[in-house]
């Protein structure tokens, strides 16, 4: 089971390496861990609807940072996991971690700052009680 | 001339915004602003040879973050910067930075920490002198 | 200038090859060629504004094909060119060239094929008289 | 099972959608069926090794095509078949077709062309018997 890999994810999306995500180096391009990252954010947003968006109004991304710890090449299957970290009046801190089948190993870890976003008026909003309650239900805690 | 939107930068690039690199939200998806930063990464090494690449000796990427502080649209062209502001025994960190033609502002920017890598061998390698003069001249300025 | 490289084409653009489009073969990624058609696609379709687009109507791909002539590796410079060789009911048939700088001749060559399509009702649409009179001012040519 | 919904595919592979595969128009980008069938490819590949593959020789592309009959949207799960139509001297044909688990239905089919070249010396070479004999195996059936 994915949660096993990665422990304290409730979060997990498996995806399968393609060969063509790798570059010249022969490892998967570094572009294609972001990607997988936004991926399970996804995920992590599906499992919070309908609070996490409504019309006009979505999460956008102000920040994304990835650390590579492994080189991860096809085949392979990566385990990525999403995990909000921190709530902040309009803003949420996720956290990720990447685990690689073949390796059995975190192949990479990183955090996304997202901002619930008002796309219609182009500003942010604070975060509605009911998101917070969604986030706290799923990862079993509270947030300050 | 791209240098005089992003002062302090010695390499920068310009890429047409392509259509299709937009997603759902109408805007440029993330993963292209980690592409584009590699872009102009490449740009400098291709300054910076031959000290930075010989046989089987290459730059590995190990950690990578970028702020997004505009949405980006197409059409736009965007400017990108790359500047080493750090060297340690085997690793450089490097700040990019991004501008957009359209908005006519820095829409991003970011770190990457590259460590020079052995694929051969699978193991960083000291930074060789050459390379460092070769980063100290380009940048106009010493490391300590 | 581009139209002299790929002559009869009065759509064209100019695309920086990318390091990170290469794969493990050492050269740009076929699926990186589709998106440059595509690229060319959009730069012909605004050239054809209105007539186009409105309000929930726009181009959809029904076929894209093309023919690798040549390798392309990074570094390089495309040149992509898009147009109309023939026009049906609600379908436009698009040719596409691809020059690469660096070699000096054609490396791809393709065709698209574009349905005008009402996302709204999820059905085609028979091409305006407008469009086509665009087209056909377009390509100095008329279609039967 | 895969090899029920595209009966006749003896090499099948599953691959979810992501969403930041979608383009503007709310479905997955064109280049992205290019990509999937690419990864069919060598799923077939690598039931053809080691005759398909030794030192500097493999496969290179020399055509794709892709009819697109459905818009795929996240969420999905494809499920991609390659299978051989045809052999030349040096050159295979592969049929794709691309089955959407959430249409129930063939979403987008093509060919692809592909010729075994030899990487070091620059040019395509006749394909060996062992090579024919394992596809004829693999495809229960014969070349002429």
């Amino acid at each position: 089971m994915p949660q096993q890999v990665l422990p304290g994810f409730r979060v997990t999306i498996s995806l399968p390496v393609q060969w063509g995500e790798q570059d010249g180096f022969g490892h998967v391009n570094n572009m294609h861990f972001i990607r997988w990252f936004e991926s399970a954010r996804i995920a992590y947003w599906l499992k919070c609807e309908p609070a996490m968006t409504s019309e006009g109004l979505g999460p956008i991304l102000a920040a994304v940072s990835c650390n590579f710890r492994k080189q991860v090449k096809f085949p392979d299957t990566v385990i990525v996991g999403a995990r909000v970290t921190r709530i902040g009046r309009s803003s949420l801190v996720i956290e990720h971690q990447l685990w690689s089948e073949q390796l059995q190993a975190i192949a990479a870890e990183g955090d996304s700052t997202v901002v619930l976003f008002d796309y219609q008026n182009q500003r942010s909003f604070e975060i509605p009680a009911e998101l917070r309650a969604k986030i706290e239900t799923l990862e079993n805690r509270t947030f300050t």
